[in-house]
């Protein structure tokens, strides 16, 4: 297979999917619309689940886990929520296959093994977790309730892509309970910050927190916050979301509590998740035609270092350099790989490193021994220099943190400039079809308006952003008043 | 909710359900055989996951995804393994659910969502796997390949209990290929090191490492080594396997290499995995009648301080010194709470952190401060002595190391008195209804026997050990010859 990509500017779709292959990220199954995780995607993937478990916990959670199953009779209970999801669900019917006796050495489903009750396959798990809950809370005192689960989960998308929109997908799913609206409200906020804090510091994805319009919102929801960021082709990406969630689910599995005047109320509700398509939204943000463009923060390995040599006595003296400087690094906390594989040459090895992403790459040859130098590779400038070894762990490790910031700055450089504010409808089609990215529009706030603009454009409104300023203006699209911007965008 | 356990002699079963739910571990969820996973609990898992995922990856492991379901055609691709897992997998035949026209506001499977092919929801994932490695492996270059997963898993049991059988329950498998049937062999041999030695040092659980018979090895396996271990009412517990799989899976699904000679040929494979059921066997060895007793390397808290007082002034004062120690004894890596809650009397922390098994309790009390001491419990013990402020860092470093040698030593000792070496089945048969534990006896190799000593007593052989010594003998039951001792029990 060669290792060249097709050009974003070609195609930024077929680049995206041969990247992820390529990458050794992610592959398409033999399950319909479900992905298999290769190593190396599974690696950045840990630590993204690292950093927002430590988040997490931080900020007074715990870890539990739910059942994968939902029985139909729950599933249907918060009637908004099944209506969302009932459309694209697995559904468990049976517990048993038998031999087909119709087909030898083949395998049917038992006709006798089918469940009273069918089961399904949780989309998300409001419904069982509260359902849970009912038990778990009588009194203010269990009050908050604070809970994250990692799991996967399952929506029977009919279009898939790599992370981006896959049947099953892993995410993390935070169930919150409260005594008072303002405080869930509160909660939903921190959360939403939390998911910006670390798309932003640790992703070095530059992100818009906002709410979501009502037809947007997640199903069940009484606010959904969010966090957007820009993809290169000037598309949308939800990163995130955090919902307050009111007392709907307290009210359709009952669950009540006496407050501190002794007095029975509905539980106040959040829940949120991100899921494995952030790594869509990394690979869309810093990739180029090379390949992957890894913030350090995510790098499995942070730096490589290759041996370039002829004979077997070069290569040892070449070694016995690279094994000090891996030395050196990891005391650092520097993730480091030598790769030393005799079945590659240097540069094969080169062309999988940038392939990948790893941020900074070390050659070493004979040269570089006598200088007392290694020759080092930027790979998200793809710039090289030659340096000093005398210091080179202290040189990278301020390289490091040079590139981290250098591809935040460059990101969001790129999504500034991406956002356009646009007065007419006229501006509003053209600003999508030429520069696209976000548009900054007035816009009536009906449902109604939000809708003909889709249609119209297939631009949707991403999120009324936070810091959106007090403005006075006219919608867009019907000339009906409006109070401030909104953004729109294409979206994934 | 009393908070009084059942006692082990009254009824062990009883005593090891109510200890799950009321030391806040687990308990049952509304689907049926799955549990759900409580924070406590779960807290107790991340630790034995980190633990275990660390030693996974420094002997060269690395983790990826697979997806959760297995189509139907590959589900019975390699027949033994298909036959042992088809009578209890779990079956998604639709994919979307309905209004139902007969009942207004219930939800039923859409007719027109049917499945072309049912997806088996994973009960072991080695065919999705190999019919994945497949298109990853080409040559010898390609090997060793050395993944793991973490993941849930659904068998349809029809008797579960709380960890130790469930329908859902969470574990990890490894799943690797190979070049030479020595290589996978030495692979499978080493991660059954690894998990004896994870049971040994870290949840303070001795094990016996052996091979299982024939009939009981995994479906698909060629030979099933695994660590067994002993409960407090003498009836073993298979804590985890690891499985050669010799070259069934890559003949079920095609799986060939290129050798370095250029030759093709099928891979060899192994398979391993843990789960949740380390939970119950963590619980059954270590725990007493007045809860959870918790080795301090697996212990969410190794440490709780109680603040004991009577007004405001003496609280701050209290919590003055308590502060110190948490600082002092986090500087240390000791993970310690400091429970202030005003919601609890002293007496009721006590009993929690009892129940909780958290292995140290200190208490500070007025005459405490006066005195420039604390009052410390053991929980292992369940002995209490008054200790000096000053160095009482050093002192719960050390006791904790002790306190993690203690369990393990009680443990083992418990185990080794309970192997009777025996040479009749009259014998045999009182061994198992009056001292019970392991029973070392003579065996004639045969199914049959195995089978008819079971039927007979309830007893399977849990394992032939590897540290058996050869010892010529004649079959407890038949009277035929036999080269060495086996090791039965009844089991979980």
């Amino acid at each position: 297979m060669s290792k060249k990509l097709t050009s974003r500017a070609d195609d930024y779709s077929k680049w995206y999917n041969e990247l992820v292959v390529k990458a050794d990220l992610a592959e398409n199954s033999a399950v319909r619309g479900c992905m298999v995780i290769k190593p190396y995607g599974y690696a950045i993937w840990e630590k993204m689940q690292a950093e927002l478990d430590r988040m997490f916990k931080e900020t007074g959670h715990q870890n539990a886990y739910f059942p994968l199953f939902v029985p139909k009779s729950l599933f249907e209970a918060e009637e908004k929520n099944a209506e969302g999801f009932a459309k694209e669900c697995a559904v468990v019917t049976h517990y048993r296959l038998q031999n087909d006796p119709d087909k030898p050495g083949k395998l049917r489903v038992d006709p006798e093994a089918k469940l009273e009750e069918e089961l399904v396959v949780r989309p998300t798990s409001e419904a069982i977790i509260w359902n849970t809950y009912r038990n778990w809370i009588q009194s203010y005192r269990d009050l908050p309730l604070l809970i994250n689960q990692w799991a996967n989960v399952v929506r029977w998308e009919m279009r898939t892509r790599l992370f981006l929109r896959t049947a099953e997908f892993l995410w993390q799913e935070g169930h919150t309970a409260h005594a008072t609206k303002e405080e869930a409200l509160k909660e939903t906020k921190l959360i939403n910050n939390v998911y910006a804090t670390f798309a932003e510091n640790f992703m070095a994805i530059p992100v818009i927190q906002g709410v979501k319009t009502e037809s947007e919102r997640f199903a069940g929801a009484e606010e959904t916050y969010c966090i957007e960021a820009l993809m290169q082709d000037g598309k949308a990406l939800q990163a995130g979301t955090s919902h307050f969630l009111g007392q709907n689910f307290a009210k359709a599995f009952d669950v009540k509590f006496a407050n501190k005047e002794g007095q029975q109320d509905y539980v106040w509700a959040t829940s949120w998740g991100v899921s494995t398509r952030l790594m869509g939204a990394l690979i869309m943000t810093h990739s180029d035609d090379q390949g992957l463009v890894l913030p350090p923060n995510l790098a499995p390995n942070q730096v490589v270092i290759v041996p370039i040599y002829k004979n077997e006595e070069q290569f040892e003296a070449i070694s016995e350099v690279a094994n000090g400087i891996v030395q050196k690094l990891r005391a650092k906390g520097i993730s480091v790989k030598y790769d030393d594989r005799d079945t590659q040459r240097p540069g094969a090895k080169f062309a999988q490193h940038e392939l990948q992403g790893v941020p900074l790459r070390i050659a070493i040859g004979p040269k570089d021994l006598e200088n007392e130098t290694v020759e080092l590779a930027r790979r998200d400038t793809l710039t090289k220099s030659s340096v000093a070894l005398d210091g080179l762990e202290d040189h990278i490790q301020s390289l490091l943190k040079e590139i981290q910031e250098a591809i935040f700055k460059k990101a969001l450089d790129f999504r500034d400039t991406h956002i356009t504010k646009v007065e007419t409808f006229e501006e509003f089609k053209t600003v999508l079809e030429t520069k696209t990215g976000f548009v900054s529009a007035h816009w009536d706030g009906t449902n109604e308006t939000e809708e003909k603009i889709k249609d119209l454009t297939k631009a949707t409104i991403r999120c009324i952003p936070l810091d959106q300023e007090p403005e006075e203006g006219v919608c867009v699209y019907s000339g009906k008043p409006s109070k401030g911007r909104v953004l729109f965008a294409k979206a994934y």
